[in-house]
């Protein structure tokens, strides 16, 4: 028996084994309020006093974790603005504006199916 | 200042704060293997021990209260084809097919930024 058509669209899975980067994606956005940050910064860079409303149930200890683990990946950049006062901002870098679609259709698809009565 | 362009873009957010589905499908899809199970599955409906082998590190115990997690939040179904001996295999519903553009984003996500080096 061959595998339904769509498998092809799931190479990345390597075979039968799915794919370990793929995973280490997941497991990293899936962090708890990671996803939500990364949403929060493809609007706009923000101030960490703007990521706060936008995320209103993170304590800022652990939005400040996030943060640091975000820049330790490589997809937040700590940002500080000169002037008087001077301004730090947290933009995503290009790694972190690639996720998009995937923010994107994730969103499509929370929208679609997590608003129905089940 | 406006906002730049592509926030049209993540209405979802629901003007500054993130969309709670949103929350929701990433902190269901992030759980620890869960991702990677549905990635699994997308190929095509498997049995239990055909599921292990696609994700290698988890262990019976967990696999089974991931797919039962699943199958409650309505993601998997859990078919017994009759014959004999009778077949279990787990499927993906129209909820949980629905997740591949989602799935296939992250993927190509992590093809293209974690297999760099850093």
């Amino acid at each position: 028996m061959t595998a339904p058509a769509q498998s092809t669209r799931l190479d990345s899975a390597g075979g039968e084994e799915v794919c370990p980067f793929f995973h280490e994606a997941v497991e990293l956005l899936g962090k708890r309020w990671t996803g939500a940050i990364v949403q929060a910064l493809l609007v706009a860079p923000r101030r960490f006093s703007e990521i706060s409303p936008a995320v209103p149930q993170i304590s800022d200890r652990l939005l400040s974790m996030r943060l640091r683990e975000l820049e330790a990946e490589g997809i937040v950049d700590r940002q500080v603005l000169n002037g008087a006062p001077f301004r730090v901002e947290y933009a995503l870098t290009p790694k972190g504006r690639a996720l998009e679609p995937a923010v994107c259709a994730l969103g499509t698809w929370a929208r679609e199916w997590l608003t129905r009565p089940s």
